[in-house]
């Protein structure tokens, strides 16, 4: 048997068919165009599995559950979508609409809550009595895995770092409110500041590599900036490794994790984001028991999505 | 069987006899004096045990358990009080020394935590999947309580809400830290303000109350001044209400629990506090289901210690 996991995301629909011990053994993509009915978003998804399958020569009754990992709220009761704003999908009947093609069990999660699964099951925080995954992708999410389980709270919705208040009065966030973790910590935020101070600051490396147009600039380029020691980049790097420190020193004075997991895009700047938020934690965490809670780097990459949506399946 | 239950506090040691269903038998108390030795403070304690014996015309051999709830961090493995700054106490043998009176089962906790566990199993969070009893006193403390359990964290030091930082680079803290939630939220921080803004509103009511002495200023001053419509304490208490309101959003946010409990001095403030905090709580929670989370006063004031210390004994 395998098990199908889908990672819906804004720009690209990535489908996977994995073992149950977590290996990816086949893959396909499609791109999402949100602003299409969601039943057509749905039907490429079919369309991928069956790629798949073909890839595999397997017959679809081997396909054991679909899971699948939306960065929204979702109902599993209901088997609907129930608040999407990324892709505009508002109480929509995913499950519904996936039993056109596919008869197996069919499994929603956010899509923190699958990438931390994915990371507790099969990658970095494997065997941990408790963690914390932060996602720092256009937004901030975060997912808390007990003794191997998520804790999704009292109405389904914990986890979202990304609206704690960091800053009182603080940038004005898309939630109405202001001050907030994403407008600070998010991939969006840091290509926000520099598009912002690339004004005042023209000769920064960091609108060359936009070839000269502040729209282009993204978090990527600010980061790359920072290591080469563009004052900007270094600036905007710096004040965004400290707001993640305090963010994270935050979770771990309230509920002492084992680990903190990072994810997301701007994960990928690696050990150079790793050191700069770690030279913080002193300056955040209370007591010398907290600071041993352990920070690192997701491990599964851009897998996590698909391997975390299909281990939904292994419940 | 009765079970002996422990709260040490800076001022006054309370101890009492409690039923297995929670209910205060009989009770004693004796001044703290902790600049003396520790074990001249347990011999007190041992002292007030045998009076409530005395009262209730029971044998030694009647208790089943003596349990203590400190104002710090504790060790259950060894019986040591490892750090407790209030009292000076600092790996202190907590157990050794009570068993040079009693033979029973000793057992220690966290104070926040032993009134969180009182609401729990006989208040107002009874039968709750999850809550958070935030503690408005000296300091400001937390206590997770989930399917009846506390979770201490992965290196037993969980809830501590009140480092926190509320205000990245503000006010300083006792903990060589800044903007800590404690230097806005604790009954400490409303006093302080207060004796610092009395100099420039010379004719507050809290300085009345203080008999023109900004040194005898209190908390509960500013609320009453706060009550009574007295300017300064208006917006002191207001502003009061608005951080603390922020700090339990940031706990909906995160941790999204069933019910967050408020205990300590400050929420013998009853409904005004309750009101002045709700009414910021659309302001700061993130979407309608998490404003499910219902915000109450803690029911069993000033037992709630007594009473949680000795339902330790019961597991």
């Amino acid at each position: 048997m395998i098990y199908i996991g889908i990672d819906l995301g804004g720009t690209a629909v990535k489908i996977g068919a994995v073992s149950a011990s977590g290996q990816v053994l086949g893959k396909a993509e499609k791109p999402t165009r949100a602003e299409r009915p969601y039943g057509e978003v749905i039907r490429d998804m079919a369309e991928g599995i069956r790629e798949i399958l073909g890839q595999l020569n397997l017959p679809e009754d081997q396909i054991a559950a679909i899971g699948v990992g939306v960065p929204g709220a979702v109902n599993n009761d209901t088997g609907y979508v129930t608040d999407c704003t990324n892709l505009g999908w508002m109480n929509t009947d995913f499950r519904g609409e996936m039993h056109r093609y596919f008869s197996c069990p069919v499994i929603l999660e956010n899509d923190a809550n699958v990438a931390a699964l994915a990371e507790a099951k099969v990658g970095i925080s494997k065997g941990t009595h408790s963690s914390i995954m932060i996602t720092l992708g256009t937004g901030v999410g975060s997912a808390i895995m007990m003794d191997g389980k998520l804790w999704t709270g009292s109405h389904g919705v914990a986890g979202e770092i990304g609206h704690m208040i960091l800053v009182p009065d603080g940038v004005a966030c898309n939630c109405g409110r202001m001050g907030c973790v994403e407008r600070y910590c998010s991939a969006t935020a840091l290509a926000e500041q520099a598009r912002h101070y690339s004004l005042t600051y023209a000769d920064t490396m960091i609108l060359q590599m936009a070839g000269g147009k502040k729209e282009n600039i993204t978090a990527k380029m600010v980061v790359d900036a920072a290591r080469e020691g563009d004052r900007l980049g270094v600036q905007l790097f710096t004040n965004y490794c400290r707001y993640l420190a305090m963010t994270i020193d935050n979770v771990i004075n309230f509920f002492d994790p084992e680990m903190i997991i990072l994810g997301g895009g701007v994960s990928k700047a690696g050990d150079f984001l790793l050191k700069g938020v770690l030279s913080y934690i002193p300056a955040y965490v209370m007591g010398a028991e907290r600071a041993g809670t352990r920070v690192v780097l997701a491990t599964l990459g851009n897998d996590a999505g698909i391997i975390g949506a299909a281990l939904l399946g292994l419940k």
